[in-house]
């Protein structure tokens, strides 16, 4: 297997679509799969698949293909899926409140565990069982391993730098800001008008040919 | 310019990102930016800037750099950011009533125009002046550009389905399924929780080393 921070990004984001992927295959008694079904199941190309499983010493069974259930559980150790995962998410507007009610991260194990607010309005509201809390008042050590920020963007440096003080190293960031972070702390960025963005793209394309 | 179709993916999903950098160096009165800084701002390095660039014949100024306004207007112009695309959104659960209220669509020309959904408590209500339809009764030409879906995943397919046989060629797919859609249809999915075992990758990254 090769060192980590040698697989490249687009590699690792598609890990997750193979993982759902197989899960389909499995979920339909399918035990083995080739490079051309689940390629075209994830809507890449065959050799991309194959390179991208390659990374992680992965090799099909010539004239076979891949084992379905091993490939799912060898992607679970490498996105560390088998454990459970904290979460604490800061910003209880819209779209904050979606997360925190959001049923399908526990599903991957996931777990929201703690919500911020600075609204007094809001602090101190119920939500799937959480009470929010004071972002001025997140613990010097919060037992989370990602953060999540739906603050509104005025905010967004401000509440990334309580959450990584608190320890937090992974950040999904949906504030639409470019935040400053230290070296060790990893950030991911969802913008969801970007994700619009693309598909027009694709509208152009369209009328132009 | 390269036929449309030669241009991978990633380079057209990173033209948003190099466009909000573009934005705040404009805002900052910055008229010419290097392929470094450009690059650094955006999390990438600056070779894939420039071979993301070369693909719309966009090259930088020896020993300059890259004219700030006009990269914007020709991103603005790829991605078709200088038109107004109408929406429509089906599935008015959480995440469907956060993004039916988030005001980021709109910077960038996206405006939500129509909310679908096929619970009678839930159509005829109002969101941001928008009255909720039944997704039954979708007309028969849809005259939007992209369809958003946020139905709970047993519906998806069929809410794709009602959507395309409106017409809708492009669609932003949050409903953790495969969608299969005819082969002039483009899908974009968005799975959330795909972006926190992402991050979960590095986090057993750094505890390896």
């Amino acid at each position: 297997m090769k060192k980590k921070d040698k697989i490249p990004g687009p590699t690792i984001s598609r890990l997750p679509i193979y993982f759902r992927c197989l899960t389909e295959m499995k979920n339909n008694n399918i035990s083995v799969v080739s490079s051309d079904e689940l390629a075209t199941m994830a809507g890449v190309k065959a050799s991309q698949f194959r390179k991208d499983m390659s990374y992680f010493g992965e090799f099909g069974i010539q004239g076979l293909g891949y084992p379905v259930v091993h490939l799912m559980e060898r992607i679970t150790t490498i996105m560390q899926l088998d454990k459970v995962h904290k979460v604490a998410l800061a910003g209880i507007g819209n779209l904050g409140l979606a997360l925190a009610k959001y049923n399908g991260f526990s599903k991957w194990n996931f777990q929201i565990h703690y919500l911020y607010d600075s609204d007094p309005g809001i602090i101190g509201t119920v939500i799937n069982d959480i009470v929010v809390d004071d972002i001025d008042k997140i613990p010097e050590k919060l037992d989370v391993s990602i953060g999540i920020l739906t603050v509104p963007r005025e905010f967004a440096q401000e509440a990334a730098d309580k959450l990584i003080n608190s320890g937090v190293k992974l950040l999904l960031n949906f504030t639409a800001t470019f935040l400053n972070v230290p070296s060790d702390v990893v950030v991911r960025n969802v913008d969801l008008t970007h994700e619009l963005a693309i598909l027009t793209y694709h509208l152009e394309s369209k009328q132009a040919e």
